[in-house]
């Protein structure tokens, strides 16, 4: 395993530390336990968005915390979900007296540990469960789709509004809008490695590649042989419309999104390739986002996300965001 | 080799022509011959600034056009530097009447093309050369140290500059001394892997790195056992002092920069490790970047940057910039 480390334990506690030190204007980091939440919270007189999960999506989830997105983010240890306590302390933390929301990828522990959270905090909590993945029904640690990429627009879409005087039952509504609206698809070249595995998650051969990869190197739909940047959208994108069966005409977003150990490069010819698909398609690109923003440690691939927009969602997007990995306006 | 792409001869062009369709608010594309450009330019009476160099280190350059920074960007094949025709096509794209300054990294290919350009576009033309790398004197594409990614900082700061109306005489000679100030160097855990040769550029064993290698994967100081990451910032921010000389008290921008393969968590926590060996130092860390900025394709390692900043070069940093990259207050 070649991996930027000092003892596997610590792994966790010194990224949130390099972290926090490197944007000390837009979080703070609480260690024990461990989220991280935007500076100067509580913000008063607003929904507070929470989500969380394993780490080793990076910059998911603390990276979207700030102004006009989340106002605390609950990182587990490695592909392993956050507890309730650290839930439970990051709502104490940032709740501005309008309700919490928690925005959840769909894997059996994060639901589990954030309903526990959930009925810790009582009345003024909602959640929204994200199920963007169309590879799967069903998975390795999942019941049904799993929550990927697409959580993203849906923290910063329901950030936007929750910052704009939404109130819980809005942001809720607007969450569920966002998530049905999307779908999403990966691809992994290479396994990930877990840091305290120390070695591959799963074996792909040298000419091989995982269609539909999960972001924790979840099984997909098939091992096929290796294909070409337009092949590969091609599948992607296919999948992704027969689910979410957008018609002829219709504003779509869409985010290319590397799995950590694929440069920009090619995430810029892969988004060439998934934008001529979609114009065959007859869809209206009105935003694009290429990048690394959900992430597989250091897995080479990506992932394609489509959301159907309309004008309410593209304005809220629009709105001034200020976090790590996101900042426009601001 | 696994990468996303179709026909190697066409990754260039399919990666710029995603770029461009990912960001039309901030950039146009040309692609004969290739540059990119600012939307809107020229930018009428500020000096036009125009860097350029092989590709394969994205974001660096063209992910840093846009207001406040560069006017444009001249991408070459993959390592492989730009041609003079490019140059001047962009030079007579993005003059506004002020004079064109080229921000040139040292390696001889570019040195070459950007001098012979600058002989075409004549008196209004100055050059800023970085040099900041302090691993080697002297490497396999470079008299003298090469450029590396402080690059990103002259870039900003003098790009700062010029968007507020520094004259070229200003603008170069901030430039040279935001240079001056800046040291960098780079390890890497593996190879990349050049499209075009299929294979990687160098060997590394299983538990080796590189320590002070180039972002083409030319050799550094020497190979090494793979290190822990306190050690490998303290081997890293002791050679940058040493070439520096920062007394304890001065302020510092620190730059921790991925390689394009290492995953934003490893980066965090390297960060962590160099600002350690700084505040051991009494350095003060007036800023801090984290991310992949100026990356070698695929290669996985890691690179720091500190620059003796004073309160000037503070101010132009934090102006507003409106790239793909680097974004804020617009």
């Amino acid at each position: 395993m070649k991996k930027l480390v000092n003892a596997i334990d610590d792994v966790l506690t010194e990224s949130l530390l390099g972290f926090g030190a490197a944007h000390p204007d837009i979080v703070t980091v609480s260690l024990d336990p461990k989220f991280v939440a935007r500076s100067g919270a509580p913000a008063k007189g607003k929904v507070a968005l929470i989500s969380g999960g394993g780490s080793g999506h990076e910059p998911l989830h603390a990276g979207f915390v700030g102004t006009g997105m989340l106002d605390a983010a609950c990182p587990g240890e490695v592909f392993t979900s956050p507890t309730p306590d650290q839930m439970v302390a990051a709502a104490e933390a940032v709740d501005g007296g309008k309700g919490v929301l928690f925005i959840v990828k769909n894997y059996s522990g994060d639901v589990m540990n954030f309903e526990m959270a959930a009925e810790m905090i009582g009345d003024d909590c909602a959640t929204v469960l994200t199920n963007d993945d169309v590879a799967v029904e069903d998975s390795l640690y999942t019941q049904g789709r799993r929550g990927v990429a697409g959580t993203i627009l849906v923290e910063k879409i329901v950030g936007a509004a929750a910052e704009q005087g939404a109130d819980l039952a809005r942001c809720k509504d607007l969450g569920d809008r966002v998530n049905a609206a999307t779908g999403s698809m990966g691809i992994a070249l290479t396994s990930c490695t877990v840091p305290a595995a120390g070695k591959p998650t799963f074996d792909v051969g040298g000419d091989e590649m995982e269609m539909g990869v999960g972001i924790h190197g979840e099984p997909g739909r098939r091992r096929v042989k290796l294909m070409a940047a337009d092949d590969i959208a091609e599948e992607m994108v296919g999948a992704i419309c027969e689910s979410l069966t957008p018609k002829s005409g219709d504003g779509i977003m869409l985010m290319t999104n590397g799995m950590g150990g694929t440069p920009l490069m090619e995430l810029y010819l892969m988004h060439h390739a998934a934008q001529k698909q979609c114009e065959d398609r007859g869809l209206r690109i009105a935003r694009a986002v290429v990048g690394n923003y959900c992430t597989s440690l250091d897995m080479a691939g990506c992932s394609l996300t489509l959301t159907k927009v309309d004008d309410e969602m593209l304005s809220l997007w629009d709105a001034p965001v200020h976090t790590a990995a996101l900042r426009w306006g601001l």
